[in-house]
């Protein structure tokens, strides 16, 4: 049998690359440009007629490559490729799970079944899931949701001295305990209420900081950054400027900047969206899961 | 029975109230915002349920348009709309209609089995058909393809006396012939080679300007606008500065600036994009089909 194709969409060759470093996949190639009216042009400069191909792209900021997605699966499938898997790290369109007011579009779902039509199969690494306890719920698709805790756990016991670690609210807890225990390190939890988009407010009453301790704020993602902005100042306010970790960093509006403005020490992202502060590689994570795969 | 919901996405509010203004339309309204993370949310803030829709939404630059578009008509489904049209004034996706080189994506098919299943027909105006006949060939569900010839024609005679009209290229000879005779004017066709997707040599030779006419150079579509930047030049150059006149605007790279530095004395188009050219209201052409759509 012949091994997976894993083709990155733009801006995913980085993950691509190590995916085949570290495993028995090749490296594939799209070639994708614009043409002057903005339509995407797409083609496989080599075929993967018979191949099993993963497509690999992260779907933070999903409305613009989703067309791209699509076309490229379905021209792969046209192509004679035998089966078609979407490697999403970060997976769009999860946190409209219900319609919480009349009218109200439940993206989510929309989101899956479009998905679901054109692959599959889907990997994802923590995906938000709410309400929907599997993303089966959604996904009609083989759908595997991945968990990078244990990467995040690996690499604060490497890189931190007395680690006390701290999540940003009551739902976080048993994720947050289960890094906790497994780099050895104790914890906390904040209280969070949100008041809007980008309106967050930590109680600050609940932060323990142990002495001697380096605070890490550890969260699945941040988006906004509202949540972790707030937590960082909370513990820099009392004079202990905590570390910033996070599975993906969506970093909406400047978070990242902002983050730091407010007291980090450093931010640490897993490479699930590309951006300077990955430094916990996620492909030793995928690479068997791949290979399950086909 | 009740009349239909003319519901316009983003951008597209204009022409919809032109519709209702012309029409036995009602304009609905669609609530739409971007979380911080870029991800679309949508409401209808009132019900479509057991309505006729009318979704209004021109696909240029559609990359980003297709996911709140395909959202909404799903969302106005779940919510009971009886049926749920697609008013797409200027249709993208219609120039890769065939394989040119192996392993492209066929962008045209994809596209246009996105849009058919999720609505129960479409309307457009002047889609570039080439290598399709119809948009049928693609469409599987009703598609009218409008024709604004009549009403370019019908603003020439009320805005231009002695027209001299001038197309593009030896295929616009058919559509450049009507309007010429529906406004009783003259007309010539220039000769086109295309480089590139930005790159277009127009040969002079091909151009008569007879005396005292008011040269029109005419196309469906502006999209880099170098075709129309060098014909407008061409005629320029010969002390006769042509009026630019198109159906559909894109404008891209900032053409609209282009041709009039090429030394065109206006530019006129068709709303079926918004721009400060639109003089041609499209509106009236479009009444009527909405009524027999349903």
């Amino acid at each position: 049998m012949t091994i997976p194709l894993v083709i990155p969409l733009p801006g995913n060759e980085v993950l691509a690359g190590h995916l085949c470093a570290f495993g028995n996949v090749e490296l594939g190639k799209l070639e994708m440009r614009a043409f002057p009216d903005q339509e995407t042009y797409l083609r496989f400069p080599e075929s993967p007629s018979d191949r099993n191909v993963v497509l690999v792209d992260t779907l933070a900021d999903p409305n613009g490559k989703i067309l791209p997605l699509l076309f490229a699966a379905r021209t792969a499938r046209e192509l004679g490729a035998r089966r078609v898997g979407l490697l999403a790290p970060y997976l769009g369109y999860m946190r409209q799970d219900m319609r919480f007011h009349p009218g109200e579009a439940v993206t989510s779902r929309h989101f899956a079944s479009l998905i679901s039509a054109d692959f599959d199969w889907l990997i994802t690494i923590d995906p938000h899931l709410h309400r929907y306890r599997a993303l089966e719920e959604i996904y009609t698709i083989p759908a595997r949701a991945l968990h990078a805790a244990p990467l995040l756990a690996a690499w604060i016991g490497r890189n931190v001295v007395r680690p006390f670690l701290i999540g940003p609210d009551a739902e976080s807890e048993q994720w947050v305990s289960g890094i906790a225990k497994a780099c050895g390190a104790d914890y906390c939890v904040l209280r969070k209420e949100r008041l809007g988009d980008r309106d967050v407010r930590i109680a600050a009453e609940g932060l323990r900081l142990p002495d001697e301790t380096q605070p890490i704020m550890v969260d699945d993602v941040i988006s906004s950054g509202r949540t972790m902005e707030e937590a960082v100042r909370v513990a820099a306010g009392r004079g202990r400027k905590p570390l910033a970790l996070a599975v993906h960093g969506i970093f909406a509006e400047n978070a990242d900047a902002r983050i730091m403005a407010a007291g980090a020490i450093r931010l640490v992202t897993a490479n699930t969206i590309p951006h300077s502060s990955n430094e916990i590689d996620i492909a030793p994570l995928l690479v068997p899961e791949l290979a399950a795969m086909f």
